[in-house]
This record gives C-alpha cells, sequence and structure tokens, in this order.
C-alpha cells in the first residue's frame, strides 16, 4: 500500500504491542506444557525468555525482528524503549504478585515466625557473602570482584519462590511464612551490604553515616507499616468496608462510589514507590502493602481481583530474567567459573538458611524447604551486578562483563532449580494440594 | 545520602511509579467526587488529566515535576519515554474496556440493528465532513485545512460511550447496540476517508486502488471474525471449556493446566494489533476479540476478571486524553473558531445519527440516546489531527498547529459532554438502574 502515516502519536505502538503478544503467548503456551509435565509453569517462562533472547539464525534473531535492544551493561542509557516496557510491565508484575503475598500474609503469622526468620536471614547473607568474597579472591585476587560477587550471592528473590508456593497452595505453612519473612529481612540486610560494597568501590571507605541512616529508616519503615496494620486498619476497615456493621444497616451510602481494589492498588502502588524511594526493593513495599490488606482481601475478593490483574503482568517478569541471558558470551573457562558460582551459591544459600531453621530451635519446620526456598537469585542479583559494572575504580568497571555474564546465569539458574526442589519439597511433607478457597473465619472487625 | 546508584538496570523506574501513583490516586479521588454527584466518573478522570497538564506556578509546572513531556505536533520523535509509558498503558486500557463491551455483545445482537447501524455510521460520517469541509473553507479558504478538519469531525471514540454505557449497566439495550454497531461500521468509513485525505495532502491525487484494497481488507477482516465467531467458536468452546459436557465429566483432564482468562488476553492482543496492521483502530479488534467469548465469557468469569484489569489501566486513558490540552494555547479568535467547531461537531453528529436512527424505521429505538453516544471524538479525532500536523504540502503542515489546538479542544469537550447527556437520556428513557449480573440462560452448547 502507497500511504503511510503514524496511527498513534507517539510511540511506536505497532511494536510494543507485537511484542505483548509474542511474549505473552510463547509464554502461555511454555507455561502450560510445563505444567502438563508437573514443572512449575514460570520455568517454562523464564525459558521463553532465553529462547527469545538466544534465536539467532544467520543475520536474523528473534530479538532484532521484535525491535528489543537490551542494554550494554554499565552503557548508560544503552538498550532501547522497547525493552523498557518490558522491564516497566514486568517490575509491575513481580509488584503486584509480592502485593497479593502480602495479601495472604498476617502480622501474626510474621511474629510467630521472627526468631527463626532473623536467624535464617542473617546465616543466609554471612555465608553465601563470605564464599563469594572468597571465591573471587582466590580466583583473580581483585577485591573489587571479591566483593560484588560477594553482595550478588547475598540477595534473595522471593517473587519466584512465592509464585511456586502459591501455585502449590502452600502459602499457609510455616515454613513459607518463615521464608516470606526471612526474605523481607534479607532484603533490608542485602541492602546495606550492598551500600558498605558500593560506598567502598566508589570512594576507598566506609561511610558509617549513611548507612546506620539507612539501616535506621528502612527497618522504621516496616516497623510502622507493621505497627499500622495492627492498630489502625481495622478501624479504617470498619469504615471504609462497612465491615464492622454488617448486620446494623444495609445501605451502603458513599461507600458505594468506592471501590475498594482500586484503593488496594493505590496504596500497593504508593508503599512500592516509598520503598524504592528509601532504597528498598520495591516488593518489598508492595508485599508490606498487602499485608495492610491481609484480614480482609478474602472478603471483599480482592484477591481475586488482583491474580487476574498478575494473570496479564507476571508472564512478562518471568520472561523478563530470561531475557538477560546471552548464551553467545561464555566460554569455557567462564563457564567453568559459573558452575563453581551457581553450586557455591546454591549450597552457602541453602546451609546458611537451614542452619538458621536448626539454630531457631523449631523442631517442626524443615530446614530443607526453607533452605531451598531461600535459593533464588533472580532478577536482585542481576541488579547487584548492574551497579558493579557501573561504578568506575580507577578506570575500571568494578564488575567485569564477563563477571556480570556469570551473575547473570547464576541469578537464573539458581531460581530455575529452586522451584522444582521446592516443589518435590513441600510434596514429600504435606503430600497433595490444599483447597483452594479455605474460608477465613477470623474477621477482627466482627469479633467486636 | 552520599551514595547514589542505579536500582534498576536502564528505565527510570522512579519517575514511571512516581507518575503511576499521582495519575492513579487523582483519578480516584476525581471519579469518587464526580461519582458522588452523579456524574459520572471518566469525566472526573479526564479533569485530572487536563489539570495536570495545565498546572504551572510560575517556573515549576507539574508536568515538568513528574517529568513528563508530551511530544510536540507534527515533530517526530518528541515527547519523552514517561509519556509513552503513560501512552502504552492508555492505549491497553481502552483496548481492554472494548475488549469488555465485545463480551457482552453477542452476533445477534449486531445482526438485528445491522441496517439502522449502517445508515447511523453512513449519516453520521457524511453530514459532520461536509460541515467541517464547508467551515473551514469559509474561514480561511485553505484546502488541507478543510480537508482535515472534516475528517476529524468524523471520528467517533467509542471507548468514552461504552464506559459511560457500562457504568449505567445499559450494555444490553437496543440503543446501545446500535450505537457499538454504527461505531465499528463509522470506524472503516473514517479510515477511508482519513486515507483519501492524507493521500490527497501527500500527493494531490487520490489513490483508488490503496483505498479499494483497504475497504476490501478491513471489510473482510470484519467479516471473517463475524463469521468464526458463529461457526467456530461454540465447537472450541466444548473442547476447552467442556462447557458442552458438563453432565458427562467431572475430569478436567488436560483442560485444568489451561487457564481460560490468558486464553482471552491472547487472543484480545492478537486480533488488537492484526487491526492495527490493518490500520484500523486497536480497539475496533479488541471489539470483535471480546464477541468471540460472548457466549461463555459470563459463565466462565470472564468478564469479572477482563474488569479488574480495566480497573488499573482505563484510568490512565481517560487521564491521558485530558493530558493532551494545553489552555496556553489558546487566543480570544482561537477560541471562537473552537467555538464554533465544537458546536458544529456536536450538532451535526448529533442530527446525522439521528437521522439514521429515523431513516432506519424502528420507531422504539430513541434516535437523541444514539445521536448523543456517537458524539465523543475522544483519541480518534486527536489521532487525525496528528496526522494531519506531520504532512507536510508545499513547505507547510497540512493543518497548523492553531488548528491542532483547536481539534483537541474539540475531541476532548464532545467526550466531556457527551456522557452528560447519554446518562439523562438513558434515564429519562429506561428509569433506574438495572441488575448487576443477569443471569445467561442462553448457553449454545447445553441446548445441544
Amino acid at each position: 500500500m502507497s500511504i503511510n502515516y503514524p496511527l498513534s502519536m507517539t510511540v511506536a505502538m505497532e511494536q510494543v504491542m507485537i511484542i505483548l503478544c509474542v511474549l505473552f503467548t510463547l509464554a502461555f503456551f511454555a507455561s502450560a506444557v510445563f505444567k502438563r509435565f508437573g514443572v512449575p509453569g514460570l520455568i517454562g517462562e523464564i525459558f521463553v525468555g532465553i529462547f527469545v533472547a538466544n534465536l539467532v539464525i544467520g543475520d536474523w534473531s528473534l530479538l532484532g525482528f521484535l525491535h528489543i535492544e537490551r542494554p550494554i551493561p554499565g552503557v548508560a542509557g544503552s538498550g532501547n524503549e522497547n525493552w523498557n516496557m518490558i522491564e516497566m510491565i514486568a517490575e509491575l508484575g513481580i509488584v503486584f504478585l509480592l502485593f497479593v503475598v502480602g495479601m495472604e500474609t498476617k502480622v501474626k503469622d510474621l511474629t510467630s515466625v521472627g526468631r527463626t526468620a532473623m536467624l535464617v536471614a542473617v546465616l543466609g547473607v554471612a555465608i553465601p557473602f563470605v564464599a563469594g568474597y572468597a571465591l573471587m579472591m582466590a580466583w583473580d585476587g581483585n577485591i573489587y570482584h571479591a566483593m560484588f560477587m560477594g553482595a550478588a550471592m547475598v540477595a534473595t528473590s522471593i517473587g519466584i519462590t512465592a509464585q511456586a508456593i502459591k501455585d502449590m497452595k502452600m502459602m499457609s505453612k510455616k515454613e513459607s511464612r518463615i521464608i516470606i519473612g526471612a526474605a523481607v529481612i534479607d532484603d533490608i540486610i542485602g541492602l546495606i551490604v550492598l551500600a558498605v560494597v558500593a560506598g567502598m568501590a566508589m570512594t576507598g571507605s566506609v561511610d558509617y553515616i549513611d548507612i546506620t541512616e539507612m539501616m535506621i529508616i528502612s527497618v522504621m519503615f516496616v516497623a510502622l507499616i507493621l505497627l499500622f496494620c495492627a492498630k489502625a486498619v481495622p478501624k479504617i476497615a470498619c469504615k471504609i468496608l462497612g465491615s464492622c456493621e454488617k448486620r446494623r444497616t444495609k445501605d451502603p451510602g458513599w461507600r458505594s462510589n468506592i471501590d475498594i481494589f482500586v484503593v488496594a492498588i493505590i496504596v500497593c502502588l504508593l508503599l512500592s514507590t516509598l520503598a524504592y524511594q528509601m532504597r528498598l526493593a520495591m516488593i518489598i513495599g508492595a508485599f508490606l502493602a498487602g499485608m495492610i490488606f491481609a484480614d480482609y482481601a478474602h472478603d471483599a475478593g480482592l484477591t481475586k481481583k488482583m491474580e487476574s490483574l498478575t494473570a496479564f503482568f507476571l508472564p512478562f517478569f518471568f520472561v523478563y530474567v530470561g531475557l538477560h541471558i546471552d548464551l553467545s558470551s561464555f566460554t569455557a573457562s567462564l563457564l567453568l567459573l559459573a558452575a563453581i558460582v551457581i553450586v557455591l551459591a546454591f549450597v552457602t544459600k541453602y546451609v546458611g538458611c537451614g542452619l538458621g531453621v536448626i539454630l531457631g530451635g523449631k523442631e517442626k519446620i524443615s530446614p530443607h524447604i526453607v533452605g531451598t526456598g531461600m535459593v533464588p537469585r533472580g532478577e536482585v542479583g542481576i541488579i547487584v551486578a548492574t551497579i558493579g559494572i557501573g561504578i568506575i575504580v580507577a578506570g575500571e568497571p568494578a564488575l567485569t562483563n564477563d563477571l556480570f555474564a556469570v551473575i547473570v546465569l547464576m541469578a537464573v539458574v539458581t531460581t530455575l532449580i529452586a522451584p522444582f526442589m521446592l516443589s518435590s519439597a513441600y510434596k514429600k511433607k504435606y503430600g497433595g494440594r490444599e483447597p483452594e478457597d479455605e474460608p477465613r473465619d477470623d474477621c477482627p472487625c466482627e469479633d467486636r
């Protein structure tokens, strides 16, 4: 046809729509096939990402066909707009997932496992960091490589574990609570480790004031929200949901104009953004936001509605994780290093967190399940590596492109392994699935 | 704090998250307040867009604070990435909305009003075009200005009307069917008008082959999908939903691994993209995709799930429409022209479409409701104007920046007025609201 004009104002919406179609459709089929063989669907989605990123036939590549340009590590502003669109949708996906996980977690669920979760987190940070640090000192003796490898080993990506647990309907188990609680604490400690490492690489010294400030702010952020959940939320819910006066009045009045689902989305976006501003991961904010609604989510139908939202967003996250793997960048010696790093990343996290459970002294809790659940590094490990590659020390980046590739592979492989093991570990201990909808009979409002 | 590092790989996710928070929260409050006073919530959301776009205090502007740069009309590549993110979410919002509208429209609903809808569409295109053309010939005598003004007058944005009708739960009324059907036909005719106008501006002549080709393809696209709905869908639904063998077997087998909601999203994305490739509006594809699921959407819970998705996306669309208005660009003479254009746009569409109903000879149908429902120009009018401004004729754009501003104002104002009038017109004829969930008892599978 001879006439070509833009049908849209600015974005090449055409490209974006094709990308969304292709990734979403492939993710659906891969997920359905993997589930058919008893493998968690998200593994299939990560494989779709790896497949799309690495399908090259001569001069033709699938990435090129889809007009996706991945960012070059360490080069600011690299990667094109289509990549950024995928990233945005992916990040919203993981934010919404953690929001749902939060909605299934009550404050008392966390406090009841608080001590154990703390031990799991601390040991799950310390042992991997030391191992990563020691490995790189032995490998090339570069202290910055060692520090960033240690920091990347520390990260736990709760999103993958959370989705696997949700798929198995095991969210209410004690082990799941400990994993979630430990992941929140882990994120705060990991943030501090990263700040120390990045600060040392940039300035050669440790800024204790900055670190103390960061520590106080992030702990206060978490504590304030937990306090808010326990004290203020029941009263607000009374007013907005009318949950405490069900029997008194049938007239919804001004409440009929308020969609509680939209309020939930607002709280989720606000706390994610706030967490981000405090340099915590957005997903921590989203998780805490979910906890605010934990007592009412089921009755108000929030969980179901949020799950419709994640059904669209979340597959893009797992595809996005896979998209980071560039198979062509691996040489034999790099693969050897990667293999060592992967084994070390798995073993140290598994042992550290398992040890935390055993020292926690709760005999009924399986250290095997908790240890496995904390293994995935996912996007958090990749973010640490990205920061390392962006810091220039004496004319060189603190992390090389090769080591970046190793860390990305480690992050993706730990993410791929964990759901398998987790799934069989849960099945071994608890047998089949729980019923999908456990009725909740503990609405605090109605008790009064 | 002294250490600053990117927490995300490429996108300034921080900016995007803040923008999403601010726009979504403002949209929620505006919508709740407007609804409280009996005004459709989407009006409040459009006002939020106008407010955000025009809040300037000295050197400070809210747009600047949010790091949103709107595109400069006619300048390719202008507008920043944050704007494009909003646009993407907005476009997905209107796509998902029309998908839901499609799910509430059965093939027989459309065919039963086919003749009337065709008359409404044709007269609703012809009269506004002639009026817009004549006005600009009288105003400045520029034939290109006249052609693009005519084309912009033609566009109907069904999204706004659809949302208003949905809010009132009037989707099953005859008038609503006619409006939807006419909007689909209108979009096809509008596409052809635009092609003719743009072709004449660019080449000075009309490419009849191109136009014939376009006409055949778009009519075939629509016809094929309607045929598919009527013939193939019941059989596929049998297999995937198992809806025809409910009593025979309880075992879902391989179907348990297939999430029909995800399938629906895939079909929606695919047909929207396909429509776009054929230069039809994406929303036409989404609407037709929805019709594929019309017989099963209610039973499979699709409508509710899609509504959770639109609850997130759609407010951004209405805000996005409002964001296009730049109040500072209006001078007195331009405001006079804008006023004339707005009145003309309203009257000609209303009269043209109303006349279509009367000539259609269905006495029970209210010409007033149909005429009002076709009035909003919304984003389609803006897109036409954007194309006009991008075409250079003898060194000058076919449409000036001033006329662009006038058309945008016309598009937004017609969009603001229509829902009010539509709401009171429906109330006058049908009284209060229908029950929210009409039970559907016509599953074609079970009849067999």
